[in-house]
């Protein structure tokens, strides 16, 4: 089962010219998602050949200016698209008041139904689940209300053994099933069991998005053994005192974050613009966390 | 006196690749402002090397996404610059309720003063007025209330003849003076004429900006005998039926609103996104009106 996250804008507050506001796409099992959306993001999932038509849940972390200005003209771009598929749209209850506003101004009635969920900031709460995932929110420590979200895949695809199939002639309207994990009992009614047709299943893979926030322990709990940490390091830690300032974090305390919360990897984003090269964040990262990649525009995550 | 426009966006609501929302840079004799501010406007300037640091005045068309969703993100870069120089920002009244709450939610402190000026869509008024020119509104005809913005040179300042001046010795600490028409007075007191320091002026230019609006032919005697006209042409006349539905003109009927208003030149803009070829659309415009120009993104119009 793909798990997938692009990066869509690695900015932080000030974009540059190859540097977006924040934004991410996440694919998981034919789920797609985004969290947090930075002006520009519909050109951004434009450039990357993501469709926009596909979109069916928004998670946003807060409503700072680089998380969300580019949401209504995401949404007003699909509704000219006629979407017509439900859109999902979590955040803290302010963005909605912000979107209201708007769309109350522009006269926009959207072709498709837009549900807003405003979560509770303070809170750690499961806000989406279904049978092969759920997502989770909880709290992180910035100037405004803000939400981290916690992606975990409950269950894996098995990988079918096609030959063995064939072999035993198991028609292919039962693969799906197969692939859940269920025997297969053919038409004379012998059962074949599901490990003979299978390869075995690989470990379900979590996710976390860290962004924004200062260096905070009662993060680490909500993130504990997560596989993949996205974790904001928008400064070096020569800059500690404006991190703390501007409640944020140094590219070293995403490593702490990331080594204490015992992630598998780590991946950082959320540069502030006075960085042209980012190795430099990404050596101070590694001096706690050595498996820690940068958040790369355009690149894809295959989380596994 | 320069008085120059460049196109930072052509699109339509739907922005594509290489195509962004309505924006365009006006500097008119050292002022730097702003028509419409659609998603990626602070991307554009930095692309096409304008400092946003110079924005002093921004003219708000109306609140549809594509002409405001890039301003809020702009004006909190100017603020994360430290900008001190005061902004206004003019508009429908709508606008500032949308801003006001995006800029309490995200708990905005200006380092600048920001001044709204709430501008009545109904009304032709003079919004803005100096030595070296003036802006006036009038109404445009779209689906919210909508405003066009007229710029006119009041004054255009003289070229120096230098040869002169430095042959009857005239100190460069007068050359502001005699640039603004002033005779000189030698330390002897006599007077030397501002005709013999100078070459003629030229003429003032002025320019029409109507973006979004149906074809109104009350829109004409607001722009009558306008130098420049850019005008919307967002579709092709075989869409004529859409382009009635959406509030929108043609290619052809800009054309005719520039023949009819007894423009000099007609630059076209605002298109739709299924129009890959623009050479279409002028085309059309050029069959009512010959002397048309796109509005190629980065391209800076002199106005002379």
């Amino acid at each position: 089962m793909a798990f997938e996250v692009t990066i869509l804008g690695n900015s932080s507050a000030s974009p540059t010219l190859n540097r977006h506001p924040s934004g991410q796409y996440i694919s998981i099992c034919d789920h797609h998602m985004l969290i947090d959306c930075g002006e520009g993001t519909q050109m951004q999932l434009q450039r990357y050949k993501i469709k926009k038509s596909k979109l069916s849940h928004i998670f946003i972390s807060h409503v700072h200016g680089d998380h969300i200005l580019g949401l209504p003209g995401l949404l007003l771009s699909m509704n000219l698209m006629k979407h017509e598929q439900p859109v999902h749209v979590y955040g803290p209850k302010e963005l909605f008041e912000i979107l209201d506003t708007f769309f109350k101004h522009s006269e926009t009635d959207f072709t498709f139904p837009l549900h807003y969920i405003a979560l509770d900031p303070n809170a750690s709460e499961i806000v989406l689940e279904n049978l092969y995932f759920r997502v989770k929110s909880f709290p992180l420590f910035h100037r405004v209300p803000t939400i981290g979200y916690l992606f975990e895949e409950r269950f894996t695809l098995k990988k079918l053994n096609v030959d063995q199939c064939q072999k035993l002639k198991v028609p292919f309207t039962h693969f799906n099933d197969i692939k859940m994990g269920k025997d297969y009992v053919t038409p004379e009614g012998k059962t074949i069991r599901n490990e003979e047709l299978t390869f075995p299943s690989t470990q379900p893979i979590s996710y976390a998005y860290c962004s924004d926030t200062i260096f905070d322990e009662r993060v680490i709990q909500s993130i504990e053994d997560v596989d993949y940490l996205y974790h904001e390091a928008t400064f070096m830690h020569d800059k500690l005192d404006r991190a703390i300032k501007t409640m944020h974090t140094t590219a070293k305390q995403a490593g702490i974050v990331a080594k204490k919360a015992k992630a598998n990897q780590l991946i950082i984003g959320h540069f502030s613009s006075r960085y042209e090269d980012l190795t430099l964040l990404l050596d101070e990262a590694k001096s706690e966390f050595p498996l820690t990649q940068l958040a790369i525009e355009g690149t894809t995550f295959i989380l596994e």
